[in-house]
């Protein structure tokens, strides 16, 4: 086996109003069981958002599809909970790796044309990306993954892939690697994805021991995607 | 097939300084898309934790195991994220059911007396009860796991089958239900779990369109446990 590329130490993740909250805490609870089962090591993980102000101090997590709008804090349950992030736009710190999560927020991406606008500027900088969802469709709207492959969220197909004209989309796939792009499918296809990229910079016996650790049933096989057939979608090459 | 039971409306959620947040993200996942999935459906969501006083405002997610102490807000990220308590233990409203997360912050579960007090007070008035990974230590705890047969995270077995000495503790188990009382194996055995609850109590196709929504790639068969065999762990009868 070859040795293993450089595992990245500064990671970011980059939040928007109506983000999907286990999107991201699939692969946040790969980083932190990592450090836990490597001692001594020292990864950071910025929580990146829109600049707060007294009257938007935190990110509120998931939004329902009848609410899309950012601003209105409903759900069926009794509380909206948020994220804080640690940084703005302005001050995010140099990062190794960023992820992205999808969620009702930005569907479509002009929602969310601030983070747009960041993704554009950092992406040049990073040394991996990681999408789960509907996050690509924020990375589309981009341009980053023009001239990519790329997958995401199986139940939003044909709105998902209409962000990215210049991008060929996968259906079958769980994640899809594009040089240094990270894709997945859907919610829990973070997970899988985020534990293939583990697996690509670390020991595999390391990645494994995380594995167990959160008592996952992996899915290891990147090409194995029931829900493309269940959603009964095809790929969609580029159309420019 | 048996007309389901009564689904509960009201959930309640209980949190404690270092919860574990994949613990809870997956099952409350799983009831947030059940309610995109039935429209006009109305499910509630406390979030209880201790009182809410200036200094502490919030419920700290995950701690390391370095880190037992809940007052220290270390880890190796770059700011302690956290949950927003709706109700203290004096103000919980009436719940149907109620979701224990594990996590460093119960282990052992003296560090989380208040919590223990209030699932003493409250188990007698619901109508489930569902823990994940060592949330069932809290249970054992206060006593009402006693008589039951019950799982829980395989890497903490021993530990974790010690606070309940009248219960039958089941090894190889990726869920178990005794009376109105589910338990489930680690972390990620929670979206499991909650599953197959939803499947006992709603319709199996809206439970089915609600995994597909979440790309979930489910366990349905509860004695399937491969985490059991990678710790090499046993049944652990009743010693009183």
């Amino acid at each position: 086996m070859a040795t293993p590329a450089s595992p990245p130490l500064s990671y970011g993740v980059l939040l928007f109003p109506g983000f999907e909250v286990l999107d991201i805490a699939g692969p946040i609870e790969c980083l932190s069981t990592l450090t836990h089962r490597q001692q001594g090591s020292s990864l950071t993980l910025a929580v990146i958002g829109r600049p707060i102000d007294d009257d938007h101090p935190d990110i509120p997590m998931e939004l329902t599809p009848a609410d899309p709008d950012p601003t209105v804090l409903g759900f069926s349950f009794q509380s909206q909970q948020v994220y804080k992030p640690t940084h703005t736009f302005a001050t995010a710190p140099p990062l190794d790796m960023l992820l992205i999560p999808g969620g009702w927020g930005n569907l479509p991406p002009t929602k969310a044309a601030p983070e747009v606008a960041f993704l554009k500027s950092v992406y040049p900088s990073l040394k991996y990306l990681l999408t789960i969802c509907t996050g690509s469709g924020l990375a589309a709207a981009a341009g980053i993954l023009d001239g990519h492959r790329a997958t995401g969220n199986k139940a939003v197909w044909d709105r998902l892939t209409s962000f990215g004209p210049k991008t060929y989309w996968v259906a079958h796939a769980r994640w899809v690697v594009s040089g240094n792009i990270w894709t997945t499918s859907g919610v829990s296809a973070g997970t899988d994805g985020m534990i293939a990229f583990l697996a690509s910079v670390y020991d595999s016996q390391l990645v494994e021991n995380v594995v167990n650790s959160m008592e996952y049933n992996r899915q290891s096989d990147p090409s194995k995607d029931p829900f493309a057939t269940i959603y009964n979608i095809e790929d969609v090459p580029p159309k420019e």
